[in-house]
């Protein structure tokens, strides 16, 4: 699978996809199209995640700041850091790439 | 860092980045610029290596196969699986993105 090519383009929610599940970590391609995170929701997860941004453009708000992702940029969110998807362009899919480790 | 912008274009060597050190986890951005493994040299590695392709273009020998891997193509490569190289774009440079767990 190629995780660019035949793209959808508008979405009810936001699909996951599982490229590798190992016992230690996981790989998810994510793409939005215009989606973020409820009115005051938060992610606070078990796991560490680390991501970037492959294509579109997003951004993260933590609770000291707020962060802007375009294409080649990428964060480490430890576990437990509250945080939530702010913003993705409305204009083309974004597809994040995600690492979750222990 | 973002992982695309000002990139060598003309490298001694592969240029390696460790984006994270986990435990069990450990991402790299890896950069050719046309280089290929040396004639007859094969990886086998402890660690499971996903790696995918964030910009160039590139092709993987593996002893029963051969896999050409364009921009968004990813591929696991489990511990001990020999692999070599074979080929990096020699017109831009190829950036790779590289996740080894155990």
């Amino acid at each position: 699978m190629n995780l660019l090519s035949n793209l959808p383009q508008n979405l009810p929610e936001e699909l996951t996809t599982v490229l590798l599940k190992g016992d230690q970590v996981r790989i998810e391609r994510i793409v939005s199209t215009g989606h973020k995170s409820l009115e005051g929701f938060w992610y606070d997860e078990q796991e560490h995640e680390w991501v970037m941004v492959l294509q579109g453009a997003a951004r993260l708000q933590f609770e000291d700041r707020v962060v802007e992702l375009k294409v080649g940029d990428w964060i480490n969110i430890p576990a437990h850091k509250k945080h939530r998807v702010e913003w993705t362009s409305p204009d083309e899919p974004t597809v994040w790439l995600a690492v979750f480790y222990r």
